[in-house]
């Protein structure tokens, strides 16, 4: 079987003004959807994080993907690794650079799953070695954030929206706000666990935060609050002795492998990482500072579905335990997110994912819906998933009008609050 | 798809008498074939070392495998392991203990994969994300031996015999020995890279073979020296000192993983195991120690195929080479073989194998050909072979017949010189 085309559709998707520690999310975020087209015409679709560099790096990939055996990602890897250039160099260093380099691994590896999956007739999770769970938990994201609906309406609100639409055009400035918020998220989704995106106010607005949300949701709620490494290792160790018992785990307090296996010494709470542990070449340093108790899986930065099954073996080898990151998405990375999160036997927290957020889908089924916080494992073939052309189409017209070609959460909170500077470090 | 039946047949296959640091092969290598058939009566075969316990726990496994879907290995893992124990459990704590675990794993991956691969009409290398090569390389793989051909026989040879089948029936018991062995063997399979089992001979006497080899090969022949880990580290130092230029790698010298870091630092060869690193378990303890450059994998020992390609990423991640390891076996075994190294992209070493001094056969294409030393990957769905089932029938009785229920190469030695003592250190 060969690959005898490859579409590459950057789209924009409306998304509300998130604050975090690197500014703000602004009115669109960027997704690219590839689609690989097999010689007897059946597609295999993927999503991954637009931007410009990787939306070359798609395009220049084209000429070694087509005509490959969409069976093979194996020879795939190796022939886009030797043209593009190999994990071990310094990222930033090559045209092609390493984190451009998963992006493309990702989005090739998932589209070929899907494709060989509908072939053979099996779900994705299938060709990971089959699932261990019917249904993958979710959890709450919750954020800070102003008033406002994102896409055209920017900070206005649709004041016919209901439900959770009309919560989630609402600010959370304050701990409780993030209770309303949480709230409202969980009834419509039935998330049973929480996290708060922090890093953006004053860290004790942050923790005061999660007390409430503990109070309001009782004891034994997992919660997770995720300072995004801006945090000094001072304030993180103040911080965490006050959320000790209270949270299930501290995600990224602080930057960098030394930083997190210092704090891990210093506080009583499982330590998490989507930061300093984000690929392959980062395990070795893992190990020797154990830096974390528990790394986000994030296919899209992992370099796929399969490479992501080795990470959890690395985590099941090592202690570590096993969660899932997410950026702003659409269902096709949701369907990839669930397939995978069906065949890791250690994936057992609930995973991140943004979806609540959007409203946008280029799927022909519509939203996915969670029922107890939790999405259903598809049995149907490939990711169990088809491609809505028509919402593509108006989406990719989107990405063209609303100007954006990459995220830059700084550009976006300057717009608020002129001169405002991201620090790596800030509290 | 279900499996609806698991035939467990232990067979008995003529060994000639090879020394090692163990003692001596007996007449017969005992190894258990397994048959999975789905309702829809497609087959999928393995093949693992036979002894009266894996016997036993794959007896005790069946009840678990029939009903179980062949696509969901992952689930099926998951049960056996909680039905017999985790892979934290002490070795022989449990009647169960893990290395009749990944024993019993290791069956049902690579039957699973075969069965499966055959009902979608694909090649096992692609259940296993595609190959990256189209022929794998083996090594020449030499023992000091007794003369005899093994099996009725025993120290007797059959006069008959031609070519290889007659050389492989003479002694080697001294460097001269060993050289006309290597030469007659690679002329038969073109084999490039030359290994010889070491931990049998006076240290010297095993130097001075691979010096033999080197000085009748020529320089930059791939030559590798495997004393079993019987040598103490000083002699292993000495040796190593003699050898340093000479060998591509020097496997498993002395015992266990500090010992082996300890060598590391003081002798310039790159250090191989299959000893000291022989399980998931073993890995963080090899990050330690940094015990070795390169690891044998064996898909039997480490629970499967698919579990192989995780020891391959963590080989890839920790800088470790990969090379294959193998016992005495038959074209089961070396077809799933095949299938992994050519998955690997970082397998790049020759792979050892036994199946020269194998004579017996199960499969209907009857014994394997090497050509240049490399055995084509075979396209055909699942591992591309087909079970004979009157050869498999006669191995059976053989089985019965011969008295072995698993292999002890110290009583075999016994017999030729009564009183001998496994060492776990000789020299």
């Amino acid at each position: 079987m060969r690959i005898t085309d490859m579409h590459i559709t950057p789209i924009a998707i409306v998304d509300p003004p998130l604050l975090n520690a690197a500014g703000l999310h602004a009115p669109y975020a960027l997704r690219i959807v590839v689609e690989l087209v097999s010689e007897d015409n059946i597609y295999g679709l993927s999503e991954v994080p637009g931007h410009y560099d990787t939306l070359a790096a798609l395009e220049a990939a084209r000429a070694v993907v087509i005509g490959s055996d969409p069976f093979n990602f194996n020879g795939l890897q190796l022939r886009l690794t030797e043209r593009f250039g190999t994990v071990d160099e310094a990222r930033g260093s090559a045209p092609w650079d390493q984190r451009k380099l998963v992006h493309v691994l990702s989005a090739l590896d998932v589209a070929c799953l899907d494709l060989t999956g509908k072939a053979i007739g099996r779900p994705v999770v299938d060709l990971l070695g089959g699932k261990v769970r019917d249904r993958v938990d979710f959890s709450a994201y919750l954020f800070y954030k102003y008033e406002g609906a994102g896409g055209e309406l920017g900070f206005d609100t649709d004041p016919s929206a209901t439900g959770w639409a009309a919560a989630r055009q609402k600010a959370a400035l304050d701990p409780q706000g993030v209770v309303a918020q949480a709230q409202a998220m969980c009834n419509e989704f039935g998330f049973k666990s929480i996290k708060l995106k922090g890093g953006a106010m004053e860290p004790q607005i942050e923790v005061d935060s999660m007390l409430a949300l503990a109070e309001a949701f009782g004891p034994g709620t997992p919660l997770r609050l995720d300072p995004n490494a801006i945090w000094k290792l001072e304030t993180a160790i103040e911080c965490g002795k006050q959320l000790e018992g209270v949270l299930e785990y501290y995600e990224d307090p602080v930057r960098g492998q030394e930083a997190m296996g210092q704090l891990r010494k210093a506080v009583n709470i499982p330590l998490a990482t989507n930061m300093c542990t984000t690929s392959f070449e980062d395990l070795p340093g893992s190990v020797r500072h154990h830096s974390e108790d528990i790394i986000l899986s994030d296919h899209h930065f992992w370099g796929g579905l399969r490479a992501s099954m080795d990470l959890a073996r690395f985590c099941r080898v090592f202690g570590r335990g096993m969660s899932m990151h997410s950026n702003s998405h659409v269902g096709i990375s949701l369907a990839a997110m669930v397939h995978l999160a069906a065949a890791v036997p250690n994936l057992t927290y609930a995973c991140d994912t943004h979806y609540p957020w959007q409203s946008d889908e280029v799927i022909t089924q519509g939203r996915f819906h969670f029922e107890d916080g939790a999405i259903e494992v598809s049995n149907e073939p490939g990711l169990g998933i088809e491609l809505d052309r028509a919402a593509l189409a108006k989406l990719h017209e989107q990405y063209k009008t609303c100007g954006l070609t990459y995220r830059n959460d700084e550009i976006e909170m300057q717009k608020v609050e002129p001169g405002w500077k991201f620090m790596s470090t800030r509290w």
